[in-house]
């Protein structure tokens, strides 16, 4: 993964400065909110997507893509603001969570800002089809988020709604990423349908793998922490573990899960249980198959760096254990 | 103001009918909560604002005014969703608010996906110019409020600081439904000017006399209920109250508006003192200099039917007691 790591490392400073520069811009309130987390890091691995896509595709216009990578990572970057409210988590990136430091109202208010500002340097273009298609990506990530907030606690969740949750909150704006950079080329209907199924695919694959992780061995206790579980979430480890026990011995386990009851001592038995049994290894072997489909679209782009480097990122994923 | 009401009466259906149609393509399961907010009535303004504006200079394009009307007041629905959750009001337009009724989280990705789907629809003309006139408006909005939440029981807050906050949170979006008419109509550069000043003005006047409105006797006690007051919200009638009394008596209510602890029998006493010395009308003639601005700017545009409902707008604003 060579090419990717230094592909990353190449751009990040100008995907980062193009960031700054359109902060700089927001109502001064909404700054330092959107600063806050738009600073803790991240491998910035949306604005790549549409830059190498565009590139693959034969886009010469980096404006354009600098510009809409920039957008992308900030409306990703709005989502997370108000996640993290609707999670209540405490930490973003290892950080303090905005509305810890600012408060929810100010949180809530510069994600709209936020919002509202990455639309409007999409659409500066005046190219309808990059607006529809950002606008929809905002769409589907709510629509994702609230499908999942429907199904919390829900240990009989079957496996397609977990697809159509993922692919909202996570593998659209991924798919958006890619299309974005295959519209700026010019591509025709089918180069931009395969960007973007690649995007697709490889966000669920994303996705997926970060649910696994949510099982693996923690580094200071080499035990899972089990977040998911605490938070009600009902991902792929669990619902294998849960499929995999006698039913009876499920449906108890499943009604602690729908009423919150679980005690500690009960997830950390469960989340280790679930990583001994391989299930979490088993949600990774589920993202291989997204990560191939995600390589098989990537055949219809033409053989380039910027194709291979794409190819890369499919390893990554598989690989990533962080 | 008969030319106002009839024209209300007569454009209602089709806006709500289009305002309908576009809500049918929202995500379903955000759809119930958007259609909670918007179901409740209301006299549909701020659309109205756009078909009149875009009549009066000379569109004809029926379609593009009721599209971009709707999506006025489905953005408008947006911020009035996370403006509750913030408020933690309980009711809107005398029903429950929809965050009581579905819980926090659906309603904040609700008014995001909301949001996004009015963007949408205005970005699908394909006009530069119309998406970056309501993407200015949402950030706009955004930071009026998070500008009234920085100044929450700041009882010393100066008048500029109130334009400031009010012109964000309310006037921007009646700024923009003008403007929004008249780019629609291939106005020019003066025109288009002189109605989304005439929308900025009558915003003004419009949160002006809604916060004199707090202050007006209840149908059912006959007292001010100081609602405001009590959330710690500092409008002119009580700025001019404070300005008005001792210095010294004047620093003591300050301090116990800003840390909140007014009774329930003070905030009734300052309420009661505030109608009877005249403030809450000393600010409905302060909005009165304001709607003279907005009748002013519509002197630039065509003498026609359109234009005299709006100057019928600006008495009915004038008058409101609801």
């Amino acid at each position: 993964m060579r090419e990717l790591m230094q592909s990353i490392a190449r751009e990040q400073p100008r995907i980062n400065a193009e960031i700054a520069r359109h902060l700089a811009l927001l109502p001064p309130i909404a700054r330092p909110v959107a600063e806050h987390v738009l600073s803790a890091g991240g491998k910035r691995l949306r604005p790549l997507l549409t830059l190498l896509t565009g590139r693959a595709l034969g886009c010469a216009r980096d404006d354009l893509l600098y510009t809409l990578g920039a957008a992308v990572e900030m409306l990703h970057a709005a989502t997370l603001l108000h996640d993290d409210i609707l999670d209540n988590s405490s930490l973003r990136r290892g950080r303090a969570a905005a509305h810890t430091v600012y408060g929810s109202t100010p949180v809530i208010l510069a994600g709209d800002a936020l919002l509202a500002k990455a639309l409007l340097m999409v659409s500066s273009f005046g190219d309808a089809r990059l607006t529809a298609c950002i606008s929809e990506a905002v769409m589907r990530t709510a629509e994702g988020e609230m499908a999942e907030f429907a199904n919390l606690r829900n240990g009989a969740m079957r496996h397609n709604e977990y697809i159509e949750i993922i692919t909202g909150k996570t593998a659209w704006m991924l798919r958006a990423s890619c299309e974005l950079g295959a519209l700026s080329a010019g591509a025709d209907a089918s180069a931009a349908g395969a960007a973007a199924e690649f995007g697709l695919e490889l966000g669920i694959a994303f996705q997926m793998v970060d649910d696994a992780l949510d099982f693996s061995p923690s580094r200071h206790t080499g035990k899972p922490t089990g977040g998911d579980v605490r938070e009600g979430k009902a991902t792929p480890p669990l619902l294998l573990y849960f499929a995999a026990l006698p039913e009876k011995e499920a449906a108890a386990l499943r009604g602690k899960f729908a009423s919150g009851s679980f005690t500690e001592e009960e997830i950390a038995a469960v989340s280790e249980a679930i990583l001994l049994r391989g299930h979490a290894e088993a949600t990774r072997e589920m993202a291989s198959v997204h990560l191939e489909k995600a390589l098989s679209a990537l055949g219809a782009l033409p053989d380039c760096p910027e194709r291979r480097i794409l190819e890369e990122m499919t390893q990554y994923i598989q690989r990533r254990d962080l």
